[in-house]
C-alpha cells in the first residue's frame, strides 16, 4: 500500500518536472534567454512558484537541467529517425532532409538562444559546451552509418558529412527571423546532389 | 574663417559618431543585445554619457545606427575582397575562403547576437530584416560574379551558391563558443571541391 500512494505521487512528480523543463525550453525558443525566468516558466507550466521552486531551487538549477533535456531531446530525434530510413537511391536524400528538420525548429531555436547567450557568460558556456560537443559527435556517427559511408575509406567524406552539419546548422540559423523553408527545400536538395556525387566519386 | 572653424568640429562629431558604433559592435559582439546599454557602449568607446546622448538620444537611436553600421560594414568587407581575387583555377578555393573569413569574427558575431535578440522583440526585427535581406541578396550577387559564373545558364548554381552561404552561416556558428579554425579549413577545403565538381559538371 506504501509503494502504491508512493507511486503515483512520483509520477506526478516527474511530469512536474517534465512540464517544467518543456516550458523552459517553449521560454527560450520564443522569448530568449534573458526573459526566461524561472517564474515565467512556472507560469507557463500551470505549477506554482512554490512547485517550480521545489524541483528547481534556483534559475541556475533549472537551466542546467533544461540544457541537459535540449541535449537529450535533440539526439532522441536523431536516433529515432537517421537509422529508420529506408535504404535505396533516396536514402541520402531522406539523410539531408532528416538534418535539415533537426536544425530548425523549437529546440534548435532554444539551442540556439543557449549558445548565443553562453558566448558571453563563461558559466553557461561551460555546461553548453561539453554537450553540444556530445551532439556534434553522435550527429557525425548517426550521420556517417545513415548514409551507409564509411569515413576511413574514402577521403573527404568526413569533411562532406561536417559540411552537411554546418549547412544545416547555417540553414537553421536563416529561418530563424522568418519562414525559410520553401528556400531551404531547394537548398537541400541540390545539396543532396552535390554530397551524393562527393561519396561515390572515387 | 567660419567654414574653417566648422570643418574641425564636424570632423570631430563624425569620428565620435564613429567611435561610439564600433564600440556598439564590440559590446553586441563580446556581451551580446541584453549588456549593450549606451551607457556601456559610452564608456567603451571613451566618451561621455552626455557626448553619447547628443548623437543618440535613445538606445533605439544607437543600435538603429549600429545595425545600418554592421551592415555597411560587413557588405564593404565582401565588395572590397570577392570582385579583387584573381582568375585562375584557385579562385573557388579564394571565394570560399573569403566567405569564411565575412562569416566569423567580430562583425559576424555582433549581427548573430541581433538576430537572435530579433527573434523575441518584433520592433528589432523589424529594423534587422530588411536589411538581412539586402546582405543576403548583395552576398549572392557578389559570389557569382567572383566565381564567374551565371545562375541562368547552369542549373542548380543558384542553389549550390545559397548553400556556399548557408555554411558560412553555419561554420560562423560553430565558432561562436570556440575556435573552430582549424576544422572549418578542412570544411572550407572539401567543400571547395564539391563546388568546383557541381559548377562545372554539365
Amino acid at each position: 500500500m506504501v509503494e502504491a500512494v508512493r507511486e503515483p505521487r512520483q509520477d506526478r512528480s516527474r511530469a512536474t518536472r517534465r512540464r517544467l523543463l518543456e516550458a523552459a525550453v517553449d521560454c527560450l525558443a520564443e522569448v530568449g534567454w534573458t526573459g526566461s525566468t524561472v517564474l515565467v516558466v512556472a507560469e507557463r507550466a500551470g505549477v506554482s512558484r512554490g512547485a517550480a521552486q521545489h524541483h528547481f531551487p534556483t534559475r541556475e538549477d533549472l537551466f542546467t537541467a533544461a540544457i541537459d533535456y535540449v541535449t537529450e531531446e535533440r539526439l532522441a530525434h536523431l536516433r529515432a529517425n537517421l537509422p529508420n530510413l529506408p535504404p535505396g537511391p533516396d536514402r541520402t536524400a531522406a539523410v539531408v532532409t532528416t538534418l535539415g528538420e533537426a536544425f530548425t525548429g523549437k529546440m534548435f531555436n532554444a539551442a540556439l538562444h543557449l549558445w548565443v547567450a553562453a558566448a558571453s557568460d563563461p558559466h553557461l558556456r561551460s555546461l553548453v559546451l561539453p554537450l553540444e560537443a556530445k551532439v556534434g559527435r553522435e550527429t557525425h556517427r548517426l550521420t556517417l552509418a545513415a548514409l551507409g559511408v564509411d569515413e576511413k575509406t574514402h577521403p573527404g567524406t568526413r569533411e562532406a558529412v561536417q559540411a552537411t552539419l554546418d549547412m544545416a546548422r547555417g540553414l537553421g540559423l536563416a529561418n530563424l527571423l522568418t519562414d525559410d523553408t520553401p528556400r531551404r527545400r531547394k537548398v537541400l536538395s541540390q545539396w543532396t546532389t552535390m554530397l551524393t556525387a562527393a561519396l561515390t566519386t572515387p
